[in-house]
């Protein structure tokens, strides 16, 4: 039976109807009848060809939740029937140092679920079954489903560059990832500040977790709060002041970019080196990092806001986030 | 009895004979009767006035070896002849958060040796005794002199930014901070290479510890090191491609500035998100990291290479500092 799904034909493009078969699966390979599956920015990048990467037909989507609805032969992890998700990567060698040390988004052989490999705007997908995760009971799949990518990219970071219980977080961008940011980083015990553009969100962000909330477009925001974080989690992909943030971290605190900035960044040295402080980066995460965000998630009640519209009506969903529409997360439901 | 010192009275001016009076001590005082002090190229810039803090009369030196020859009536750690060492800072609050942290650089009153205060050109100088440190007998006054900057302030980021013995470690610049960078990354375990834009200091590289040696005037050098690299030290304070440098580190990799580069670095953002990599920077080192250092130097035969000439002779000295001639200290002695 031939996968129904929504491709892209070209850039720019409204997605249009698209069918493709899925073929015979591979010893490690499952299909997985989507039920859900989440709108990222980065589905708007590629429908847009932004970064020069797209194949089309483009099938977009990487936020996926569904049920395991056939499994290749050597597949033992998961069952059919069994609810699992998947993120932005559905594959990698599994071989090299980087597979093997769980950080298997910097292995080279590294597969996207939606670039050269049809995602989940579809009614199911097929990906490497080790890159498919059990959702916790706990969990709605709506809810669920932005965890994958949006959730483990504001996860990673908050956890591999040392964020403790006793500091302070900033989360520059309160949207699709920035309302997630928010909650992890309260349920990690840290005190949190909001820094939006948008100055009606102070009441939601504060619901999400926000200890403190900043108008980034107001001068004032960065004098009162100069020198009081340890770590700012960057969400957004449009240029800021990065000085002026730079100038918000305690000594030793850092700056960590998981929003799509492209461009060169205009960094002042000093402040880097007599404050020992850092500017890094971070992209989604490994398996277990995404295994053990799901169980965090769970645990703590983290869950993305959605907004839930029918997989037919994905073009409409997509004006939204388009838009910056989105209250926080589109998630397309089969 | 007036210490008998050397002053650049304005900036960029030639040292000239200075006395001043030292004055009763204070209870946690100690004055040291000066043997041996480093120059180090932030003496330069103080005496130029390229950072806009010195106040003249300006008496350079901040890497001093010497014996103790008063003692405040609170001073209990080290006694009247013992040697010892002092760096950068002599005193700091002792109180706040930084200094409860051994981080006594970041303390807000950190008290800098010669800025604002009398440094180490001169026969003897009055600190905090806490900032000075016993020198281990196993080293040589006159090598141990340039580790209370310069050792320091390249070996505090190898341990503060998690170096470990597996690492590959690049060092770009090769003199007074550089070499003793090689000493002490060879001595940690790790990979060692070596970035010199003078290609006729390889053999001298390899003899402190480089494994490997590259002439960063060479575009083939990068090509052929592209993603090998876990550390890059930067010890220099010129503008180089530090999108480069990016290039050459591995997946999480960082990037960490020490050499006092002015002005704004051009970075690009998505090698630091796709790469997971970081860039920072150190500043000398607290109270506690500056004794483990003096250890980890005498257990490991971690010296300066130096050029040793007579304290009145401090003004050719500083020439051969401002020629980049000095291999690889210049060191004064009284």
């Amino acid at each position: 039976m031939p996968t129904r799904a929504y491709a892209a034909m070209a850039a720019r493009q409204p997605l249009q109807k698209f069918e493709y078969e899925p073929g015979a699966l591979g010893p490690n390979q499952i299909e997985v009848a989507i039920t859900h599956c989440g709108i990222c920015h980065s589905d708007i990048h590629l429908i847009d060809d932004d970064w020069r990467m797209g194949a089309f037909p483009l099938v977009p989507g990487h936020e996926i939740v569904g049920t395991v609805a056939r499994t290749g032969e050597l597949v033992r992890h998961v069952e059919k029937g069994q609810r699992v998700g998947i993120g932005w990567q559905c594959g990698s060698c599994m071989t090299c140092e980087w597979c093997g040390k769980g950080a298997e988004q910097m292995c080279k052989e590294n597969q996207a679920t939606c670039v050269g490999h049809h995602g989940g705007f579809a009614d199911s997908v097929v990906v490497d079954g080790r890159f498919a995760f059990p959702i916790p009971d706990r969990l709605e799949s709506e809810n669920a489903a932005p965890l994958l990518c949006a959730g483990v990219t504001v996860y990673s970071p908050l956890r591999a560059y040392g964020v403790q219980p006793w500091m302070t977080v900033g989360v520059i961008g309160i949207g699709g990832l920035g309302h997630l940011a928010l909650q992890f980083a309260n349920a990690l015990g840290c005190r949190v500040a909001a820094f939006s553009s948008s100055g009606n969100k102070e009441a939601e962000a504060r619901s999400f977790g926000a200890h403190d909330f900043a108008t980034s477009t107001d001068p004032t925001a960065f004098a009162d709060r100069r020198g009081t974080l340890d770590f700012i989690l960057s969400t957004v992909f449009v240029p800021l002041d990065w000085a002026a943030y730079l100038e918000l971290l305690r000594p030793f605190g850092k700056l960590c970019f998981v929003g799509a900035v492209t461009g060169t960044l205009a960094i002042p040295a000093m402040p880097l080196i007599m404050g020992q402080k850092s500017i890094c980066g971070s992209v989604i995460g490994g398996r277990p990092v995404i295994a053990e965000m799901l169980d965090f998630a769970a645990r703590h009640d983290i869950k993305a806001r959605t907004e839930l519209m029918p997989m037919d009506q994905c073009n409409t969903a997509i004006a939204r986030v388009r838009e910056s529409k989105a209250r926080y997360r589109m998630v397309l439901k089969n």
